[in-house]
């Protein structure tokens, strides 16, 4: 099949400027502010966005220069394959986060919950809808003995390049 | 800020042939079966995979051939910025779903609440965790008034080449 190519809409930027110490999710991230610039020649698509009280971010991982098909993430210490798990060293290093959204201003949106690096290429912004995106479900494999450990673990540089 | 280059780890395949009809989203697709074909030489990563009830699939909307920065959503009549609408004409045509994994055979995943169309190529696939991926929210913004058609209302291939 053929690849696929996409253009950076913007950035996003946090106080998180080294890939050490990043939490590593949203949940574990309260609070924690940053802003998404949209590049000015996308912004008249952020039109009715102040609406929604969270988004949708997908963006690149780019400083992962490599993947694994079996990894230790950083929630255990026992070998995943890598679609079980969340860790930004994918085939396609594509991650994924729900914010909050407090302001927009012209082409930023501050936002709030952040778990990314400052710098990372942004590839898309969609509105969050729970009747879409939230499902009962009572199995999540093996998070459910680890998840406890959320909020007390951080990135350690493992998966990105110095 | 340069491109970003992603490769197909596999196909998804379903009963919707043609985009016209698609359910808009999987919560109007509950139980509509599809499979998640892998390519094998991705196959150990889906080690663990069986233990989660619900899957996040990211694809890249491979019929749509170009975006609008202000777009008419399904559901509404009205025009709405890209970026707060889950339209598939987006500036990087990349689809999210959540579906319901009901099981795993060499590298096929079995898959039910599908609505995406045949031969789409996938991006990625990661485990949804309802603690990383549920948010409490009150505001949805223009979707508050529209929701309720989300049942009844269906893709009309607009956005796709024919």
């Amino acid at each position: 099949m053929h690849t696929i190519t996409y253009k950076p809409i913007g950035i996003v930027h946090s106080p998180f400027k080294d890939s050490k110490n990043v939490p590593i999710q949203t949940a574990a991230a309260k609070g924690t502010p940053g802003t998404v610039e949209v590049f000015s020649e996308y912004a008249e698509g952020l039109t009715d966005i102040e609406g929604f009280s969270h988004l949708i971010l997908l963006y690149d991982f780019h400083l992962v220069t490599d993947f694994s098909l079996m990894v230790k993430p950083f929630l255990d210490d026992k070998l995943h394959g890598v679609f079980a798990t969340r860790s930004p060293a994918r085939p396609n290093k594509i991650g994924l986060s729900i914010v909050r959204l407090t302001g927009l201003k012209l082409n930023c949106l501050t936002i709030e919950d952040v778990a990314i690096l400052d710098g990372t290429p942004l590839i898309d912004i969609k509105p969050f809808v729970p009747a879409f995106d939230c499902k009962e479900t009572s199995e999540i494999g093996w998070f459910s003995d680890k998840i406890h450990k959320l909020q007390s673990t951080k990135d350690d540089g493992r998966f990105c390049k110095k």
